[in-house]
């Protein structure tokens, strides 16, 4: 997948002089990684005209003229499916876009006329933009770098509702002897538990989930490095007995799978994609976690403390030593903002910032510039008051996934992590709410804006 | 990909004790690959106590006790579904195989006795056999490597009932100007258009189609390399102007993925997998375009003479140029000879021949030993004879497809190739026969052992 030697130096040329940018978007399963992508590049694509981009300086000041969608740089990765998103939104009656899978890329050149105008006036520059697509599950798969296969297996933990779920492959493996020689077909079988495990509990709603390239396998269907699972029997196993099992023990033979999962899985999409990153924005979906309860919630914090460990380039990082990235700003956003009344948007904010508040001490530590915001990439309720009992209290108008019209008040979102008392109260069920039609304008939004200008504002001035 | 090198190292010096054998399974799709290799592997695992292997020495002189699934040497290639196979034919009522998608592989231990005994006597020795499954629709895109993107244009022809499956494209791209520039998502859509083209065309019976991984795509949905196109107008244009076109016209953007669609696809397939095939056997389903009428015969004749170019290493190859292949025996087989009675046999066999009888030449002159047979991998149907009108008359029993019992004469192989009178008369239609219930034996074959002999037998002597 290497680009001639010509078009890299071009491309480094390029980067040098502050015109090519390159803006990953990721997120857990559902966070709306599409729907942001999608209105993004539909913003920037109706800038000149009815730009809804006050929050960027650039578009506030009228020197944003349009964008144009244009030949990515690696054509062997798949395309972002803009037009598949857009006739999605477009069907009646609205739908939100179908998730994408793996990684997806797209180029828009960006036009835009610079602040201090040069001598000639009327002067125009052009901003490469690359917008990366890809799941948030992959960086979750990090942390296993720094292990080996007895490390790893001693740290997957199986408890509680999430554990429940993999009850049929833990009783499959509790008496297996890691010195026994191992039958293909049998660990298929024991693989395959293992991974439907894994897919009923994203299907729960947990995403602290390893390997996450068990949940999508793509053209790996099938091959024996997506079949290894932990082996919970080796709590007290002697190191170098272990080492010394034969080549065709189940433990040798499962550990083999890990390395090669770590070198030809987790590293190429570090190695080939990630390091080559200027810009990341992670969204997050805390509406729904809340709305899933206390275990789902503890486990979306987990999960977020793993993923942001990509982005910690401290000192003692893992990825620091191994391929030198070089994101140098970050957004992380609570996204279906649209989906609470505005006056709970601060709330919202906070509660991400609570709950990211270890790994944000780590990143700000690290001097990575990082920023919290909550938004709606493509927002589909209007605020509303509604009048009870002589008062005035806010609501939102929208349809709900049903076609039900709903005029309602969602709840009130905490603004710090939630304790016991509030989950026994459960006073909480966001409704989901479908798009609406689309006119010819923009996308309406709720700071897709404020996200852009942190993202890429710096670039337009 | 790579393996670590004491790993290669291993595997050498294994191979140079002829003690591993890895043999490709390839052919169009429906020509039986799937069955093919299930059968085969079902074969060598019943070898010890139900051999039906009497045309392979090792098992008829009982030298051969069995062979064992283990563990393949890539970690990232598909293993075979060899149970999933299995599962299809054990169902109520018995399929034939979901087809595979892609490559995949699995080995293999064969345990035999040599012919010569040693000093021990009781000497066994072991054969490890690295079987490959792959899709010959990959190897029509070999031609593409000795064209740019101008001569790669003018070679494909639409016409007939093939080429009024790509109509729609036709017309679409019959106006496109070469020097225009190229809108991204035109560019999907015409591009799609095309793919449809070569799916309809597949469905319909043809094999003629390329670039071949239009049609599986996988993990490459969506991706540039997979939106290109011939186009038609180039016919009549002069080289040099079209290379001066600049980077965002149409053509010089077709041209470009054209050209990665070489290196990033092609290539690599050659250079990872072809190059280190030993033995190879290519199946051809003769009687369904036989069936299917003089267009996809002719197809096929075509299809099967692009094919062979891999397998010809004369000194003006563009294989031996680019990859020193070292396949050293070739098979080539007829299947689903059971649904034929067996006086036909060699008659089909014959036909296979006439249809090869030009790539057959070019084999035999470049010394690649090659041998053309006939033969059934899982035989669904027994042979049988009828009187009618006092005469005895062969037949074949079997189910059909739906169900139904069927005794029946298919009708006659033509023994060499059908002319138009032939075609007018049209005196054939072979049904299709769903597998019997599988017992405890080794699956029927017919000439499963033939082609054994012939692929594997040199190496269990």
């Amino acid at each position: 997948m290497r680009q001639p030697f010509t078009r890299e130096l071009a491309d480094l040329l390029e980067r040098g002089r502050d015109r090519q940018l390159r803006l990953a978007v990721t997120g857990l399963s559902r966070a709306g990684k599409t729907a942001f992508l999608t209105s993004l590049i539909d913003q920037l694509r109706h800038a000149g005209l009815e730009a809804r981009l006050d929050l960027l300086p650039a578009a506030r000041e009228g020197r944003l003229l349009g964008a144009r969608r244009v030949e990515q740089q690696d054509l062997g990765v798949p395309r972002f499916p803009l037009d598949r998103a857009l006739a999605a939104l477009d069907a009646e009656p609205p739908q939100w876009p179908a998730p994408t899978r793996g990684i997806s890329e797209l180029r828009l050149v960006i036009r835009y006329r610079p602040r201090r105008r040069g001598w000639a006036g009327g002067e125009t520059r052009r901003l490469t933009l690359d917008l990366f697509d890809y799941p948030g599950e992959w960086l979750l798969d990090l942390p296993l770098l720094s292990h080996d296969f007895a490390s790893w297996s001693r740290s997957q933990a199986f408890t509680g509702e999430r554990g429940a779920l993999f009850a049929d492959w833990r009783e499959a493996v509790a008496r297996l002897d890691p010195a026994a020689p191992v039958d293909e077909g049998r660990l298929a079988s024991l693989a395959e538990r293992y991974a439907e495990g894994l897919r009923a509990a994203r299907e729960a709603g947990f995403s602290d989930l390893q390997p996450g390239r068990f949940l999508l396998p793509g053209d790996l269907e099938g091959a024996p490095v997506l079949q290894f699972f932990p082996l919970p029997s080796l709590d007290d196993a002697d190191p170098a007995t272990l080492a010394g099992l034969p080549e065709d023990s189940l433990y040798a033979t499962l550990a083999r799978r890990f390395r090669y999962y770590q070198q030809h899985i987790v590293r190429p999409f570090y190695r080939e994609h990630f390091r080559r990153f200027d810009r990341q924005i992670v969204l997050v979906d805390v509406l729904g976690a809340l709305n899933a309860g206390p275990e789902r919630f503890e486990d979306l914090a987990r999960s977020l403390s793993r993923l942001m460990q990509s982005f910690d380039y401290g000192r003692r990082s893992l990825l620091t030593r191994l391929f030198a990235p070089r994101i140098d700003r970050l957004a992380i956003a609570a996204t279906k903002a649209d989906h609470v009344t505005p006056e709970q948007h601060p709330r919202l904010t906070g509660l991400l910032e609570a709950l990211l508040a270890e790994p944000l001490k780590d990143l700000r530590f690290a001097d990575v510039p990082v920023r919290a915001l909550s938004l709606a990439a493509i927002r589909a309720t209007e605020a509303r008051e509604v009048d009870h009992q002589g008062r005035r209290h806010p609501a939102l108008r929208g349809t709900t996934l049903d076609g039900e019209p709903a005029l309602l008040f969602p709840g009130e979102v905490p603004a710090r992590l939630p304790d016991a008392d509030f989950w026994r109260r459960q006073g909480f069920a966001f409704p989901a709410f479908r798009p609406r039609p689309r006119g010819d304008d923009a996308l309406p939004h709720i700071r897709l804006d404020a996200a852009l200008d942190w993202l890429i504002g710096d670039k337009l001035t």
